[in-house]
């Protein structure tokens, strides 16, 4: 069963705005056993869409199209699906009724922009009108034509909500195909090409794929079949092969993240955790609150950017940073000892480090950065050198801090240093 | 003139990668003064990147293709060009004395998948032979073929090096072409839209754009004409226009973020900043450093997710907490005034709310959200309610807390509450 994505706006192909949509369709059109031949970007133009439309319809199975379909003047999807296909525009009842009830609600007139919403092409049924936000399905010449908004959060609701279990109906004689992710942190490129050469003629049917997410790298394994349960021991024997050869290297699967899998651990154990950062200046606070309902194992951590708030809020000795500087084991010590201090938690993380691009020296050049942990008994501190941009030290050191806590509530090693 | 992308690898329409370099190349295209009629992924399939390619050729003046050049088996991008455009693969002699230096070099033997990358479509001319990465050039019916490495670096390497200029030395009669970006916080897409409408009959040739960027809203003018000094003069005036309309939203122009915006402002006013955080838990304190240089006006800050850490690192009172609630006013006040004492700053920036999905409630639903702000004379506050995700919510609120400061700074009142 073959599909297409076509994505509409000016801002793609002018380069304003990188395409997320159609990743996003590939991806979870591919995840649900589906195929996705072409993916088609263009302007908000007649005669581009018009053609990309016609052919679509012409080669596919079924069709995503996101984009122009809001209130402003380039919002022109409506009218060339109406002159493409030929099918008129007509008022939806429903929309009308919506957009009429809305006017009413805020007390205002109803503009020329929120009543051209109103007209769909002839034969379109209207996806989550219930909703806040809106598509239209249609179904031309046998083709399944589903139009979504292009605001990524719209178009993921509808697309998970309506047009995923839409399709996957329509083709219940689909081969089971099952896929799982592992989520790797510390090993490069050619290391993990390397490992991979020893999984060598123990595939079988079993597809896999390698792709860098920085500072992550994943690999997924595929397998497609007749039968759900031999498909699935397939790939559980698999999944114990790649585990053994990647160990602790992999920190989570499927849709977990480091900061949902530290999360888990952190209360599963029941402990609590504080930050003191200094180079990651929030990010990993800001990561780690990303889980809903973290509030229960992180209490909070200081941003010290300055010596003078090491000094005031952690109680960092001012005589360690004049003797080993700020970015140093001995002060990352005392920041991650008075972060557990000060917020009376069971483990205290601190990060302090030269983020770049300026700031950097013969010895401690840019991306230079210590990461240490005070835990009831011990302290532990260990320098890294992060290469890349000021964000991509950032994001590595805030990867490397968390999955010290992942590594010490397992009892791993950490990742070695410099 | 008009030109298309097309990228090709299995990796784009399965979903696994996420297509940066057509995104890339239609931004440099188009700030180039060149037009992207279409942009076009398809997988490592003989059938549809022979089609593409024979449609591009038909419809186009240029073409970038990237993917498929390199030494795996998927990589069949020569081949496929070979048999859809009728030229058969010949041996490069460069491209061939090139791998066999590599081979002795190396001192290995040379391999069919190095020995492969030799053979290219007749009348290929290499690109960028000396360097460690290959591309080539094609004429075909008069239309210049462009086939570069889909290793992002490598692409953007030969685009800068190789391609663009070829391409503009063709076209060099090319009509000048400006745009420029205006960002914009504060407005819902339908009150832009209304607004927008006011500019009608004011724009001449001038084409402008709209489209979201959560939180953000972004405006582009873009005119083509035969001379510079008269484009710019046009767009000048009608830049006059736009500010007039929108005037305090517009928060930044082109590249400016509104960190960096916040930044030049703290920097010009030799003022200083710090943050007590508590819904947004980090996110303010890392937008806010990812501008180089912020450590001369930004001190620090404190995440202060627990009511206890509120308390013990920013004095704030017991009894505001139990009363008020720890989201509430005279809570982010007292926050606001702790963070500027705690850090000595001219100004201490405070935020505290629901972020959800849990935690809300019939008085305080999720996404209420109060921000403080303290200064050498006053301290002030305003209550929100930010619908959307977690994750959103935390954006809006960073950004609103951000706009606070430049509104601050520029004298003009903040955004209206509820």
């Amino acid at each position: 069963m073959y599909g297409e994505i076509i994505t509409i706006g000016n801002e793609l192909v002018d380069g304003r705005v990188l395409d997320q949509n159609s990743w996003y369709a590939a991806g979870r059109l591919t995840a649900s056993g589906l195929c996705v031949n072409r993916i088609t970007s263009v302007g908000d133009n007649y005669k581009t869409v018009s053609a990309a439309l016609k052919k679509a319809v012409e080669e596919s199975h079924f069709v995503i199209i996101t984009g122009g379909l809001g209130s402003t003047d380039d919002d022109i999807t409506n009218e060339i699906v109406a002159g493409a296909l030929n099918r008129p525009l007509c008022r939806d009842r429903q929309m009308f009724e919506k957009i009429m009830n809305y006017v009413i609600e805020k007390k205002i007139e109803i503009t020329p922009s929120l009543e051209k919403m109103t007209w769909v092409p002839e034969g379109s049924i209207m996806l989550n009108i219930e909703g806040a936000m809106c598509g239209f399905s249609l179904v031309e010449k046998g083709v399944h034509l589903y139009f979504l908004p292009g605001v990524p959060d719209q178009m993921r609701y509808l697309m998970e909500r309506f047009v995923l279990p839409e399709i996957i109906g329509f083709y219940d004689t689909l081969p089971v195909m099952r896929q799982r992710i592992f989520k790797l942190y510390g090993l490069n490129e050619p290391e993990l090409a390397e490992i991979f050469t020893k999984l060598k003629g123990k595939m079988g049917e079993i597809i896999t794929g390698y792709y860098p997410r920085f500072p992550e790298n994943h690999i997924t394994i595929s397998l497609r079949g007749e039968d759900e349960s031999a498909v699935i021991k397939k790939l559980d024997r698999f999944e114990t092969e790649i585990r053994d050869l990647f160990g602790a290297c992999i920190f989570a699967a499927g849709a977990e993240t480091m900061e949902s899998v530290v999360g888990s651990k952190l209360t599963e154990k029941k402990m609590t955790l504080s930050l003191a950062e200094s180079c990651t200046a929030g990010l990993i606070s800001h990561t780690l609150t990303n889980v809903p309902g973290s509030s229960s194992y992180f209490q909070g951590g200081v941003v010290v950017y300055s010596n003078q708030s090491k000094i005031d809020l952690l109680h960092v000795d001012s005589e360690t940073i004049e003797i080993e500087g700020a970015v140093s084991n001995s002060t990352v010590r005392e920041m991650a000892f008075g972060a557990r201090e000060r917020f009376k938690t069971d483990l205290g993380l601190a990060v302090t480090g030269i983020a770049g691009p300026d700031g950097g020296s013969r010895t401690k050049p840019v991306g230079t950065v210590h990461i240490g942990l005070a835990t009831k008994d011990d302290i532990f501190s260990k320098k890294y050198i992060f290469r890349g941009t000021r964000e991509q030290v950032k994001q590595n050191t805030s990867m490397m801090a968390l999955d010290w806590i992942r590594r010490y509530i397992n009892g791993d090693p950490f990742l070695s240093g410099v």
